[in-house]
């Protein structure tokens, strides 16, 4: 038996307060993660709140862990105690799925999320399946490299999937938690970046993130210019938008990715994108193996997330801070326990 | 000075009667075509009714050309007096665009179209740049091969283009002119195929076309089974369908590809295609490179449109034939001109 200490709310937009649960014996493909540092991300708002009913309380959120391994199973290779590792939105896979047999664990059926129907990473030990604790570079930043794991790699994940090139020229469309990584990782790719944003006072951090340039969505001549332009749209934003617009900016071939989980039904006309071969596409995290390449590429291109940090003892403070949209542009928590 | 004898109609949905024009001397990259057969394509329907208002009249249609090279300009290389050749939906494209440079001729700005601004193939010569005139293999039945420059490329061009493999499961929606030759090449590439139909009537001839499977649209059963099945749907229709429903039945990496012109916005739930990574796309036609790709498939496979024949002089009763969606499965007209 295991003692874990965590920070959960008693039901919907509840207060998180100290609370403790007990975990079994440690299964032989487990893992058990002494957590330093978790990020928080939209989706621990989402779960905190059931906005999508599947939330169950005490509600332990946190998936986006930096920390040490504690102990490993019995059948666990390539991990060893005191191993510095990151864990993400996902925690366990069905390992003889053809998809995960793939190599595309992230998009096996029957997928375990580290938040739903179990404890998060608000405390200070998480467990996981050994799959998705990812060993991190040393050279990646330990304090900022936890919203890595699940914005991050939901952003560098489908210029892996759809071989984006460096020869494209690409946009991003909201400068946020996700848009500030992107412009990034799009950037150090090789590509010509531009960021749309509809806030001018966003533009200068933009291009400090690495936009080449800039489009301000709220000027029809900018638009106009953009016509036939995009071989790859990344999408970052959760509403809706006017994607007819924003679809007549793909050049031929060009596809609009998205990596917001927008609410609303996207329109897609479909005589307006078959003149250019136009895809629409939209994908959930990353495999292992693609979360270890985006580790490396952070590593070797000293990218980052612009974190804001909290100790986790400040977690309400931070949920609110996040809420009230004012995260510049990701939050991380320090374990505090003592 | 050229004289093109021609069938022509003089207003929208106006019997097509002779008609005469001139052409001027050929150009350096030009080349006419005496017409032995020509298709009957849907989009000549649309011209005829100027449904998308681009259509001059006298109208003479006609973009599913196969004859014999009646003389090249002083520029055109590889091609030779008297040479079977056929000319689809496309008759000019500027060849020094990033996209004919590309070998994507289908996809540059600026591509003339055989019956938009200019006359087709409803006559007894029709002209083209060489580059859309493609050298037809001795084995490919002359009197069918004319819906393949359009019809069949359509259909062919999207398992080139988004490398469909033949160990993907895939599904063909609507099975019409389009329909049926998709089946039948997508059996040729080694996929197991479904053919998605609403009359059971078809169900036996879609299994002589190809399929493998029937998958009867009307049957809730049928599309609780099909959830997560397919990777790649061919959708051929031209109307509203359930497109969350089939959206459904994409596996993880499923693509949902379009390529008839469906007149309504298709809905895109992202949530509902993130978690498999789905892409939803569209496509015209295929370049010079895809057709004779496709001419060599169907010549080592033996495949061919399901024609009926009529003598170009019974345009009209063909059209009508056509616009009562009684063609099974393509319509050919055999230049009867003395």
């Amino acid at each position: 038996m295991t003692t874990i200490r965590a920070w959960a709310a008693a039901g919907p937009k509840e207060p998180f307060k100290p609370f403790e649960y007990e975990l079994g014996a440690l299964g032989p493909d487990e893992i058990d993660i002494d957590v330093d540092y978790c990020g928080l991300c939209h989706s621990d708002l989402s779960m905190w709140a059931n906005e999508w009913g599947r939330t169950a309380y005490p509600f332990v959120g946190g998936h986006e862990v930096v920390g040490r391994v504690r102990e490993v199973g019995a059948n666990v290779a390539g991990l060893t105690v005191g191993q510095k590792v990151g864990l993400g939105w996902l925690s366990k896979s069905n390992l003889n799925s053809q998809q995960s047999l793939s190599g595309d664990h992230n998009l096996s059926p029957g997928n375990e999320a580290t938040i739903i129907g179990r404890h998060g990473g608000f405390a200070d030990i998480v467990r996981c399946q050994w799959v998705w604790a990812i060993p991190l570079p040393e050279d990646v930043d330990f304090k900022k490299a936890g919203p890595l794991f699940c914005g991050g790699v939901t952003v560098f994940n489908p210029l892996v999937q759809f071989s984006v090139k460096p020869t494209d020229k690409v946009g991003v469309i909201g400068i946020g938690g996700l848009g500030h990584l992107g412009l990034q990782f799009l950037n150090k790719w090789g590509c010509e970046v531009t960021a749309f944003t509809s806030s001018p006072d966003k533009e200068k951090e933009a291009r400090e993130f690495g936009a080449h340039k800039t489009l301000n969505s709220r000027d029809p001549g900018a638009w106009k210019q953009a016509k036939g332009r995009f071989d790859f749209l990344l999408a970052t934003v959760a509403v809706t938008l006017d994607w007819t617009r924003l679809m007549r900016t793909l050049a031929p071939r060009g596809r609009l990715h998205f990596v917001g989980a927008v609410g609303e039904p996207v329109p897609v006309h479909i005589p307006a994108i078959m003149g250019g071969q136009n895809q629409i596409s939209a994908s959930p995290v990353g495999s292992p193996a693609v979360t270890a390449q985006m580790l490396d590429f952070c590593s070797r291109h000293d990218i980052a997330p612009m974190t804001e940090q909290f100790k986790m003892s400040d977690i309400n403070a931070a949920m609110e801070h996040l809420d009230a949209g004012k995260a510049r542009y990701r939050i991380v928590l320090e374990n505090d326990f003592d």
